[in-house]
C-alpha cells in the first residue's frame, strides 16, 4: 500500500499500486442538499415520500456518491493537484445504495500506463475504483482514465 | 422527437425514440462552488490560478457536467419521478471543457430496451446521452442503464 502523495507524475507510477482515501461521512442533509440540487427525485429528497418509492428510504443519488469519491481522490492527493484530468469514466455501477450516516471509504488501483507520441507531456492511467461502506460491501466500482504529468525534461 | 413526459412505463418506451431536455445555463459561481465541494483543483475552483494549469482556464469538473444532464433528465420527465432508478453507466467521455456562461443541452436516444423474469415488475433501459454546448459542440457522451418501472396487471 502506498500514500498517494507519494506520487508526483507519471514516472513513479507503477501498474499493480494501490491507494486508499477516506472515510467519508455522508449525513441525510448531505443526502438532501445534493438530490435538490442534481437529481430531485423523492427517494434522494424527502424521506417521507421515500417510503412509497422503489428504495423504501431515503438514498444518496448515485452521482452523489461519484462525486464524493472524486472528493476523496483529490484529498488524497494535494501533489497532484493542476495534474489530475479525468479523460474518461468507464463501467460505473452501484451495487448497493448509500443511507444516511454511511462511511466511504475509496480503493484505488492502477490496472494500465501508457503514454503516447502525440502527447510527450503527459500519460494515461487506468485506474479500477471501489467505494466501501463501513461494513466493507461494494456501493460504487468503476475505471477511470486519467491524464497524468509527465517529468519533463 | 418525443416528450419524455409522455412515457409512462416501459411499455411507452421504444428504440430509437429521442428526447431532448435543457438548456441548462452554467455560471463561473456554479462551477466554483461545485468543484469546491466536490472536484477542489485549481482549474475548477480559482479563475486566476487557473491560467497556470493544463486548461489555461476555468473550466467545469466533469462531474459537474454528468450531474446536470442527471438534473434535465428528471426535470424533463416529471411523470417518471419515482421510477428511475440507475443501474449503471458506461463510457463517459469529456471531449471539451466546461466554461462559465455554456449553456448545455441533453439529447438522450434509447439504443435498447430489455425484461428479466428474475424482476418482472420493471424493465431496463439502455440510452446514449450527449451533452452541447451552446455551440452544439459536444462536451460529454455516456451510455447509461435505467430501471423503468412496467406497467402492472
Amino acid at each position: 500500500m502506498t500514500n498517494l502523495t507519494d506520487f508526483i507524475t507519471y514516472e513513479d507510477l507503477a501498474i499493480g499500486q494501490k491507494f486508499t482515501a477516506g472515510p467519508q461521512k455522508v449525513t441525510e442533509e448531505d443526502i438532501i442538499a445534493f438530490g435538490k440540487q442534481y437529481d430531485p427525485q423523492d427517494f434522494h429528497t424527502d424521506p417521507v415520500k421515500a417510503k412509497d418509492t422503489v428504495f423504501g428510504e431515503l438514498v444518496a443519488s448515485g452521482w452523489h456518491t461519484a462525486c464524493l469519491a472524486m472528493r476523496m481522490i483529490v484529498q488524497a492527493s494535494p501533489h497532484m493537484k493542476g495534474g489530475m484530468v479525468g479523460r474518461a469514466v468507464e463501467n460505473i455501477n452501484w451495487p448497493l445504495p448509500v443511507r444516511p450516516d454511511d462511511s466511504l471509504s475509496l480503493a484505488v488501483e492502477i490496472t494500465e500506463l501508457r503514454t503516447s507520441e502525440k502527447s510527450p507531456e503527459r500519460g494515461l492511467m487506468r485506474t479500477k475504483n471501489t467505494v466501501t461502506n463501513q461494513n466493507s460491501e461494494i456501493v460504487m466500482e468503476m475505471d477511470a482514465i486519467v491524464f497524468v504529468p509527465r517529468r519533463m525534461a
